[in-house]
């Protein structure tokens, strides 16, 4: 659990000898002690680009990626984990955000317009050769090919369903859960989630609550910040399964592969959903051989960035596991949903049954904030990949200057 | 593999008002690039401790590192896993040597003289329920009791087995190879350990040339450092087991259970050993859980200190999995083996099979060196933990200001 998150954000701009080319912006999500270790581990990565030329780098960001998740020395700090594989993260996607900038593209058209061959390249196939090949890849993203025109105007058209949280923290009072749960089905989302974990019989309570207000149709997902131990998760998620749960997310520590797949086999067929705290794609690949997931939700600033989200995409559709991503925060929303509209336009080809998480906090910061409209993520038209702030916001929340007290 | 490290450490130094008092020395090693990164995290998880009584800190450090560990806002930065971790094992490791050297005790004598329920205090069960719980850990240290007297004299006497990969390393010529496995036998070490996985050729002629030298008593273990698939480390280590391999260290991927548990079917009875890049508990318990492991490296600097590594000691005596630490770098021999004889003495009882890496390098800079004579680690006499620096060695490669070269 976070009780006292302070939202936070490591946040990188990379710039070029030519001022007339845009500027790449990435940032890293935090909840506020520990951003400046966050923004010196940025530091470290970027200064490995300091020098180099922008175009050689944008012309193949998979080597680059690459590059830096194997630089040996910053290597030792994970290995591809925590702090230096977010930092990692950030400066990865601050390259797709100038990369996007420079092609005129929201970041999702432009990853829509790569060939096969382009995506696969991206991806850092070490170590997951016992789950996806290249040829595996290969073949999910041509088998996708054919409808990718279709599906990006239907996008255009309609937008990628989302979900919100909103109404489900911990320590709203009920009348505040029942006004916003009210608010999220008028407001047209198909699912709600609830946060649980605390007192079962508070979760009990609140989950009946919400099921009246919402009816049998919204969905109910519950998410128990890696609360439980395994077996507490499985005796508390089958005393609470009868208010019809859409999945349980982060029933117990985010490393524990077997004890989600043990939890997953005891409270089929309601789904386990976790990924926002997966450290890279080894761990999500042993989660899918598994059977320790049924919803992968991707956090687009967790791993080595697009790259890596890109491999976890290709993961879930080889596993045909349903991405839910992980959004909030700051800016969460901003950058995922550009992964999730690149995976329905060109690797999955599916929408059905999957969301994005939506919390409606803090987008006003950004030049292009996410919009959701009747339920659904309305597809970016603006180039780039959704990470700029607004300088009036950079320089009002700058730790240690600026004019908001941190 | 580590091609080009840059042997470092980000360094802490404990003090408190009480000038008479001694201070608190731990670092974490580093190969370099990043040192920064992790002594930006050291101060993070440092400043939670700044104004406190040292006092109460020091009598309850199992408290401590559980506060440490799951600060809600640091602990987003891993959780449990990479610098923000490894910073929070440097403060737990610097409070334990304050502490040895108040109780004017070298750590493992002062680890050994605390009671099964002090001892079990230390530990944080969290995400254990399903291999260890506390009465197992107190049945474990109950057990070993009686013989504790005993066997700190059998140490103090003959000491610790080492084993040494001076040798093994890639790069070197036949005949240094050759010679530094002749005194290596010369010296009394009973095991030596090669690195593999570059070229299955070379390591194959290596290996048999090793062999040959240390004739068929001296154990000869290998190291892939991470560089294999599973399926490739199956065909490799099943084409070199005919040398009669001691074990096969870190095969594949650190952070993947799954893959280590079929390699480890596949080349029984040959073990496989790994631990220095395990995460966390959680991690070593998976391993242990999913008989992913047979040898437990257990790294000093890499987990939450002392006191995770308190758990995976027990998590080990619990599986019946020997335990040999993982050493070298910088001040890892000087720190791990406290944690090794403490083992023996109060927690799993043995020594056989069992024994730490050694590496005879940069123990100069050390007040209280680690000393090894005919092949074992002889017993640290001097109150401390071994983390302290010569202020000279201090002084001189610090960075940026240090005299030699960073």
């Amino acid at each position: 659990m976070n009780p006292d998150p302070d939202y936070s954000a490591a946040y990188l701009v990379l710039r070029t000898d030519d001022a007339s080319e845009p500027a790449g912006h990435g940032f890293v999500f935090t909840i506020g002690r520990g951003n400046d270790v966050q923004v010196a581990a940025i530091r470290a990565v970027a200064s490995q680009l300091v020098g180099r030329d922008a175009g050689d780098l944008l012309g193949d960001l998979g080597a680059v990626g690459r590059e830096l998740v194997h630089d040996s020395q910053l290597r030792w700090l994970g290995p591809e984990k925590g702090v230096i594989h977010m930092a990692v993260g950030a400066v990865i996607n601050a390259l797709w955000d100038m990369r996007a900038k420079r092609a005129g593209q929201p970041l999702w058209r432009l990853l829509a317009s790569l060939s096969p061959e382009e995506i696969v390249d991206l991806v850092d196939f070490r170590y997951l050769a016992d789950a996806l090949t290249r040829e595996d890849a290969l073949r999910i993203l041509e088998r996708a090919q054919p409808g990718r025109e279709r599906r990006a105007r239907e996008l255009l058209a309609t937008g990628y369903p989302a979900y919100t949280t909103s109404p489900g923290w911990l320590g709203y009072s009920d009348e505040t859960l029942e006004r916003l749960a009210r608010e999220a089905v008028e407001d047209g989302f198909g699912q709600i989630k609830l946060k649980v974990g605390a007192d079962l019989r508070e979760d009990e309570r609140r989950l009946a609550l919400a099921r009246r207000v919402v009816g049998p149709d919204i969905a109910i997902a519950v998410d128990a910040n890696q609360r439980w131990e395994a077996d507490e998760a499985i005796a508390a998620i089958r005393a609470l399964a009868h208010h019809d749960l859409a999945w349980v997310e982060e029933p117990t520590s985010p490393d524990d592969v077997l004890a989600h797949a043990r939890i997953a086999r005891a409270i089929d067929p309601i789904a386990v959903a976790t990924g926002e705290h997966l450290a890279n794609r080894v761990m999500a690949k042993q989660f899918l051989l598994a059977d320790a997931l049924q919803i992968l939700q991707i956090d687009a600033t967790r791993v080595a960035g697009v790259n890596e989200n890109v491999a976890m995409l290709l993961l879930a559709a080889k596993f045909g596991v349903r991405v839910c991503p992980h959004a909030g925060g700051v800016g969460l929303c901003e950058l995922v949903q550009h992964l999730s509209m690149f995976d329905f336009v060109a690797v999955s080809g599916e929408r059905t049954g999957r969301m994005i998480e939506f919390v409606d906090h803090l987008h006003e910061h950004f030049v292009t904030p996410a919009r959701v409209h009747r339920g659904h993520y309305v597809a970016p038209l603006v180039a780039g990949s959704g990470a700029e702030m607004l300088p009036s916001s950079l320089a009002a929340h700058r730790v240690p200057a600026g004019r908001v007290p941190a």
